[in-house]
């Protein structure tokens, strides 16, 4: 076989946006994980506390390379 | 049981980006609901006028505490 | 933001047809439901007594405007 | 039209099981609502603490009789 | 009938974000396509290089006018 | 192989009913494609203006054999 | 166990309508099955030829009482 | 091939609880059926009469194995 | 109604791959079903034993013409 | 934007298998579109006649570049 | 970002219940794994053996906080 | 609890079928983990190039024992 990946589900959660979640997971997830490629965006779901969205979660899926 | 809550659908509608009309829609909801705690986007759609994009459309869902 | 809707969920049961269960609901919620702007057919299922149809029940979503 | 229902989404947390979720959730939702007819269970999940399951989180849908 | 729609189904890839990638593609459907009417966002996923997101992937569907 | 078919997404709109939607999007489709083949409903949903449903909308896959 | 229902899977077709395509294949089954008590659309799709519907077919799940 | 199972379609019915629904739906399949192997909770709903839940309903696909 | 068709779901396993246990769940069906029509690949999975697939498992739906 | 690709439903029929109802719908699409880049499998059906399976046919979405 | 969650698929199994598979499910889980937070309940199967339940399996993703 | 089992989704690639992109990311996945014990199909893509299918790519969940 040319290639195998695995692929993990992450919660990141922001107070700033749905996409700082899933970039701040993913730069976050770096510092572990080597060869991530690619990711999908499963949820996006939040908190609100006072009326105001304290929380942007996005559950994502990120794919990295086995060796 | 220790808390209820329940969950409704709203549409919330921007002409600026789909993260506008998810915080204006939780925003506006609060005004009459009490107590609101989480959001789920469910879907995301638009409306195209003249080759621009002129609403986004965010069907999401907001619960909120039942006392 | 522009506009927002809720989108709440029935279900109609008539004894003639899904369309009539449609219809119907429509129609009986106007009455308290100021606003109603579309619907959406989620499910159609139905009651069999003596080997015939005796109810078409519809389940729809049901949108409206709020103010 | 025969009939009409109104479904509505709920979220019953217990701390003793999913089922005390569900039985609580429309037991309180019965004191303002009548006519409860039936539910269905979307989702089930719950909160850990210390390793241990301290809420049973029942997401349920409930149908009443409109008159 | 009244009016008919096509749908087709597009994967816009931006550098930025998500939404550029939705508004750019169809931006640059607009150039064949007359009466563009509305988009639905399917997924979102992206590429990741070097621990870094290098690539917003939207796949929507746009719906256009018929004559 | 034997045979090809490629299906697209059509959106039919009718005064009458989602059958009249389906039918009419189907004639219309037929005087520009060839070899007409199956069609699927995929979603039924419609508009309502002053509490009546004016327009029936009827999502359809319809597939055609190509040569 | 106050009871016990079984659930099958119908195709029905009709030359009619989706409707036509459901009750017939109910009056159908009803033939052999004793005891029907509710049935479920699942699917809606059609033959076309010479571009005209000749067949409405509906996948239906019929279930009746076990004694 | 080594085996062939086939799996049906049960809604089982119990006053008590779900895992009663379940458990009892398959002591009385397995009355008619031999060779049960294993099943699936594919819906869980029920009834509500004055404010209390009556009937526990638990929709589960059972295999067996054909000789 | 033109005609009436049941549609049944069976699991064949089969040692070699795939598409054999798929045609020797048919090829055995047919043995006591006639008029066997068409069918539907649902799930596919299997068995892992040392390190190696032992066994094949398809999930299919077979539809079967009633006279 | 960087890039832009459009994604079309097929349903390749063969004779012989799964794979090569994929490999030669692919095969034959390339003669009309050019920069096919990637397909998604989306279902697997097939015809019977006489207790074998005549057709495979496999539904795909393929994707290819729009310049 | 403010936190990040790594959620992990298990599948418990119980010759009790399926609360048990769950519970039991998590508390193993958490001897090696700390910081966990919540858990959803995907699917809900078992094995049957002599016509009776031997095996409550409930496929569970439990989400953990990573530092 | 009898025992548990953790899944974790895996994606592989092969140039020659999904099967052997399957039966390969199994082997490999072999290599490090002990007691797999089942798997199942996700999903079934592949890459183009110059109009022949270069990857076969099978997104599997595999199941292994956790002592």
């Amino acid at each position: 076989m040319d290639r195998l990946y695995k692929k993990i589900e992450l919660v990141g959660i922001s107070s700033k946006s749905f996409e700082d979640a899933v970039s701040s997971a993913i730069e976050k997830a770096s510092k572990t994980l080597h060869g991530l490629a690619w990711f999908e965006v499963v949820e996006q779901h939040g908190r609100i506390v006072d009326n105001k969205i304290t929380e942007f979660q996005a559950v994502i899926r990120v794919a990295f390379k086995l060796d």
